[in-house]
């Protein structure tokens, strides 16, 4: 059975509280609950988790490559700082998405560069938690599985 | 039934013979059909159409806010010189969905910006002709339709 | 008797529709009629004349070049990215007047750069519908009438 | 009986000897008369002063609204270079038209940008000793006054 | 006994009136008594004054090193453009606080610069009329006075 | 009783060894002893705690917001890089003031900019030590206490 | 017999009456023939066309990789903003030549930054009508025909 | 007898106070005095004056060009910020040279740039209160007095 | 016997199986080895770590300060982002070389610029594993041992 | 008889051994031959010189200017640095075409801009050893020769 | 005697042949005498010469601090390329005194560029010929010397 | 015997008597001394040179590919401006070193820029004179010598 890892960068933790006019409601909870249903629809494996820390970032992004087929990345401010997560997603041989609940090239100028976004197959942003369903299934079809 | 438009821009009837390791070798017509099955397995109406000219473009952006609930733009090079493909999108009350086949933020530094992303709901770039189906059901969800 | 010709970009045709809080209320005939107004008034022949198409504007100053003795030009979204528009009226020897409905200089950074005003007589911009007819004062000012 | 205010900035007191093939050969005096019929024709009473220091033009904009009900305003050189200009339009609440006698944008490079015209109503340039005429109208315009 | 100097930039004596919702409801006289009030609790004589003028900025600060032991500058727009106020904080042996009342940094690009706050002891700024008894706090500590 | 918390980033732990020139001979022990001081005169509780790790001060900032009224923030040299820092404190409901030890104006042109002030209520910089116990007499102020 | 085609972008038409002083009293007529008696002397076929807009353009480029050899391209202000182009010129396995009348790095800026020369073989540019027929005979070089 | 004049912008009443590292410790009455000497040498009239305002210094400008045959003009910090100074100066048909007496290009990047020196003779920095006779001599030698 | 640190930053940890084509098959521990060969030839004791976490790495520094006489430093993707790892080799007064098995002048822009070498005593670069012992051998003659 | 003289600039003696996936197989004395060839069948005389020093090429283009009647000048290198080469081409009356063996639009993007080309007749590359021949023949044709 | 140099850089050989309506019609022999006049009136020995290439100049600036007591540098076109020159100035002990005969900030923006004048005395420019013994009077005031 | 050349550009023959606190009292013969000594302990030959002379430095590269298997680069000065240097490394097969005395990147911001670094094998800088020996070692190892 594949199995496909989420990853979520600093604040995401603070979800459906944090300002609800840019983010919407929905915790990090319901995010992976959607997020276990598309997996199960797909019959996929999923891990779903989430870190404040650049540090364990890379971490888990080292250790994601050994475990999935896939991961599908919410850097969320890391994005546009971290070019260790960047190098992290490199040098891994692991298919990485970008994604973003906001649409970033609706926001400041500095949420339009993202360091990441280069290093993957291709990034989603602007439709909220759908966009979590949207980039497992993107992930599937990648990964040549039934999309 | 609700419908949607597809529109695609400048050189993507090239489609399949233009630049294959960027672009794949999929053709624009592979794609409708691909399209045609997705809205099919979700209700929808779909409207297919391409152009290589800006000024046609903004006519059919214009058309598409009398006809359908959403668009899906692909607007290829005009993504990065258009404002009046912008002001389109931002003069009409369609929600509409930004579209590249390739990872536009792999490539050269000037396909990174674009005029439309901030007047759009979201973006989705990277998945060559996977992305088409991607967006639709993006769509969809975002029209609140089962996504 | 002396006749000027007025020529609007794209997005214009949807005036009164589009973004009524930047734009207004009043529709692209209701200033045409203002205008023919003025004309009036003030002894001109008028044309009046909408396209969004680049190329077709580029052809439509060439024309006006040889049926008007002036041109006044709101060129919209192409006032920020065409050099065409701003050759062709560098091409012709007919005095252009930059008009624009909003003050771009209180919009986006990008609708401060104009690629036409450098080669026109002047610019008026901000004052909505009314600014036609200013425009066309001006230009019968402009052309030694009386303005 | 309303009034208007218009206020020139520095070295428009030396206007029709200064780079006649730039400005003209008008003199102040002789646009304060073309000012005073407009206004005349219009049923508007008016004031009309320059100054060639920054401060004293504040002043004169801080005090204008308490005696008029429209302010036009020619820079000249502070229009590229004072803030203290921008904030004190700002925070009277009486509308501003920024007016050139040149087209600023078919100069140098640094007088394309204004401090001023993002906080004005609109703005008016190239149209020489002309364009204070036509600044009149538009304030009367913009005040709901026969334009 | 020990004498500062509170010095205003220029639209600073409009306060109370000028864009409430950034700089609130105190007037100038109001912050005088609340520095006045502060000064008389750390045994300070204070001088308080005000000018639009940049040129009588420069004097001032040049005076208030004859007579005072510490300058709270309040340049307000002259901040952004102004080298001889800077020449002038340098060329005074004076300790110099600068203040504002909005915090600059979350206002537009153009206000984030000083040119002014390089060459002073340090920077207060966001607290609104509550930032003067703190800069004269923050000048009696600096000055070795209980703060 | 209000309680207040003061978070300081990577380094500072070295204060009174690090560069003295610069930041001085006091420790960040005697630093909090001052701000104790400072609390207990205006009788506030305080929380005082220091760190290397952005992840770790991220999630400081996220705790702070559950037991206190306001942050006192010293981000130090995540001022300059640290869009979750920002993104943390945007997405609390607290109140929090940047603080800096020396005057970040005076130093090297990248610690000009700091992503965090323009989420921030106000800046205090360049007062050394007595930048913090003017920062708690500052949010106290901004709290509606007795500042 | 091998055929090459020679396209010619805005306000070229005009040639002869724009701005004879930097694009010379030549027609486009003229140059036509001056490219045909090249052609001719070179065993080549030709087609040559004109047009002002930016999706002609790109439609004549995609066309003239099924019936010709090479591309002489003169795309005019196009050259400065059109990505369109630049992508139909790597969209098609034709060798293209960018040709200009007036030496472009001798004029503005902007005409120095082409979209379309880096996926060109190569440029010429300000000899006038002249660098027709030499582009010809760069394009019958490049293609192994006697130079 | 010709006469010149010689100004001095903002500050520099403190001469011989002011940073005598950068200005040295002559006073602006002993410069005076060097070039009384210099101006009797060359049997020159000399008016010799200094103001921190920028407004004054524009109308010191237009008055010398109604008394003097050249201007020596040290316009200090307002050199780098002031456009009416240069207006000033384009608007008179009198020859002025600028003047530094520290220089320039050893200091900050801002005061490598000058507003006024593109309309200027030509400049003299560097030399301290040395510069003021060499600049009186330049400007007799300029006048084709006996250099 | 003198002791000198080697720290390693993020993904480092992966060296050997990570983008073999830019940092080689080499292991950290192969490196490690390396040092300690050299260590051991110059009569220098030797630490030898990594890290993912930026703050770890901090603390790291600080740490090595009180037990090493010398640092070289592989600081990764922070070098390019890091302003803490700056400032904690600002903060120690221990000797620090940075060092990077790639040349990073020869790969992405953004790999140019490096926030620790200004405070460094040295660069070196481009060496693969062979740069761990010509750093050793260069920290050895930095600090007067034999090199 | 007229004659042309063909310069070349640093590191072009190496052709054929350098890069040859940019330059070619060719070596500098094979495309002397080629100008030769070129230059008789036009009946001009040649003079075909390198050097790798700037000084050298300053010189020689100074002499050329009295020796021939127009100069082909590839520079190399020294196009994107030299400001003494192009005050060279303008000190002389001598007609300069600027030729490149490369597209250099399609390399570097320092290679994109020529300090010489703005002084230049205009400006042939990426036509390889080709471009020599065809400059001749532009320079045959400029200087009203049967080109 | 003391001893001054006056070293003159590319292109200025050509003078008043060389764009006469820039540089004027005077040659460098004409200039060489009038230095030399200067000189002999100061009681001062001169060493006058010319190169065109950046080395050679190197080479002179090197020698001529073990043979002069001051040096005037005319470096002409390596004024806004070099940093060798500029390096030499640096390394050796001689005052130094840029020169240029044009105003070189009325000129092309490069043009205002110096690396050299950071480390000079002080620069003079745009008095033509004349600016030549200005120099030697300011360096013979520099040094002491009666000026 | 394998050879090695180290070539050493503008102003470092004037070593340790130019500017003793950047470069030290060592001179070059110093160190040459030095770097006979390690390739005598290395078992290598060596040539050592110096230049003031770009085009002399390009020639010597191109000789060195001739003679050496290696080449360390010391290019001073011109290592910030020279894309002649840079071709000439690139167009010999020789691998070179770039080589600093000083630490460029704690120097002024021009320095930090390297046209050679990307075109050599790795860059050494910061070490003094110990730097030679260092590379002369780091080049061996790259020939797979015994470093």
């Amino acid at each position: 059975m594949v199995s496909i890892a989420v990853l979520n960068g600093p604040n995401l933790n603070l979800l459906g509280q944090r300002e609800p006019e840019i983010y919407g409601a929905t915790t990090l909870p319901d995010i992976e609950a959607m997020c276990r249903d598309t997996a199960h629809d797909l019959g996929l494996k999923l891990e779903f988790s989430q870190s404040n820390s650049e540090g364990a970032l890379v971490d888990m992004i080292q250790s994601a490559a050994q475990h999935h087929a896939g991961l599908i990345l919410n850097a969320a401010a890391y994005t546009h700082t971290s070019v260790a997560l960047r190098d992290a997603v490199s040098a891994v041989s692991l298919p990485v998405i970008e994604l973003h609940l906001s649409n970033v090239h609706a926001r400041e100028e500095f949420r339009h560069r993202s360091w990441i976004a280069p290093v993957c197959v291709g990034v989603i942003c602007g439709f909220g938690p759908q966009g979590y369903p949207l980039a497992i299934r993107a992930m599937a079809g990648h990964l040549g599985l039934a999309g």
